[in-house]
């Protein structure tokens, strides 16, 4: 919960407030596309985008809540020149249950699609799971610490499990993925990199209050960095993912349907 | 976000109300139309329909979001005669967001009927769909300014990448589209005459405030002329992909189901 926001000018509250709706709409969508994507890849590949479908389902949900929330925190002052605090919380939780559920997520659907034989997925999507959902736990507790010793020392332990992640993927699955073949090769490493990138970017927003970074352009900072991250790391990784399962489906030979042969032929 | 908003008589304060309405509706049954309608294209055509899905979705949660904050931004007098500006802004912006979303999805559903080949198509959908994002992004500054200059300025800045636009699918498109035949043929023009005629229609409506038509029968004509635009360009532009795609789908011989053949044939 964030009291006592800072004023915000109408552009600043309109931003924040039309970048959430917008994340609502790609996240939904995104989700629309990744049920109906699943007929075109081969029947082994398509859990991966049925994960992806939850992970977009879940985060169109939370900030479907995150921009009533910020609706609720905000009210137009009577000369209708700035948004002050309501004086109702800005419930900032709503991003650690998402991240708690649709992390875990990720990862599996990136083991998914590596290309590992069956016996070693299941648990490298074990491990790779409990580190990332460890990751979000041991954050939280900094995140809404007031003094900044605590936020940092969770911040450090939080750190501990996103290593580890990073070791398997660039390590372990990294010689696996190194044996693909073409264009599945190059979008497999794509999707660690932006993976990294985005994940990268939370611990940078988590740490901004340490390096004295606030008030009103730092909230409206953090919101939209937040955002664009979460929709590139939710939404652009599944497209990636879909890219990866469709590669390797046509590579084994799948058609999309047989029914399409002329029934003339037959 | 539009402030300070003229009163409108009740007819025309209900007008707007119910063409939000009406098109929310019209969104969402499009969206289970192109859902379901999927099932009677050959497969390598049902990707157009599920974009198509995507645009009438989004555009139907957008729809959703105008007409709550057109109920928000009004309310009837004591004396019950005329609708007045409650204080709380009318967010037009909803409007940008979703064309940033839809209208690149729109290029790209031509594209993918227009038979060019695999290996054409994609880089045709990228340049396209990179300009007409960009189309939007250039007039949203305009949109909000204050003054004419600037909304001029951010108007020709748009209208570059939509020229562009028209040349590639008036050429570069065009040629491909005149090697098609019969009913495909006409449709195909039909659908890219109905996306320059839509598409026309927004810079005029960009355009009104700079002609100084403004007041209470402006607001409602922009309103309601935007509407329509936006049902024609999606719902209706998807319908007209529809009947080209299933077009394609017989003229290359699929049959929609072998199971409706008579059983005494066998």
């Amino acid at each position: 919960m964030v009291e006592g926001l800072p004023d915000l000018t109408p552009g600043q509250f309109s931003l924040v407030y039309n970048m959430f709706s917008f994340t609502v709409a790609t996240m939904f969508a995104a989700f629309v596309y990744f049920v109906q994507a699943q007929k075109n890849l081969a029947p082994k590949y398509r859990v991966s985008m049925m994960v992806s479908s939850l992970v977009v389902f879940i985060a169109g949900y939370h900030y479907f809540r995150i921009f009533n929330s910020w609706d609720a925190a905000y009210v137009l002052n009577d000369a209708a020149t700035m948004y002050e605090y309501s004086g109702k919380p800005f419930n900032d939780a709503y991003r650690y249950v998402d991240w708690l559920l649709t992390v875990p997520l990720l990862v599996i659907e990136l083991v998914m699609v590596s290309g590992l034989p069956k016996g070693k997925s299941g648990s490298m999507m074990a491990r790779l799971g409990i580190a990332a959902a460890a990751m979000i736990a041991l954050g939280y507790p900094g995140e809404i610490a007031t003094d900044t010793a605590t936020r940092v020392i969770w911040g450090i332990a939080s750190t501990v499990p996103f290593i580890y992640i990073l070791y398997v993927l660039f390590t372990e699955l990294g010689s696996t993925i190194n044996e693909q073949t073409g264009e599945v090769k190059v979008l497999l490493k794509n999707a660690r990199l932006l993976m990294l990138f985005t994940w990268g970017f939370y611990p940078i927003v988590y740490m901004a209050p340490f390096a004295g970074f606030e008030g009103a352009s730092s909230l409206v900072t953090i919101q939209v960095g937040y955002t664009i991250a979460d929709v590139a790391a939710k939404a652009g990784f599944g497209v990636l993912i879909y890219a990866i399962a469709k590669g390797k489906s046509e590579q084994e030979g799948f058609v999309v349907d047989e029914m399409a042969q002329p029934v003339a032929a037959q």
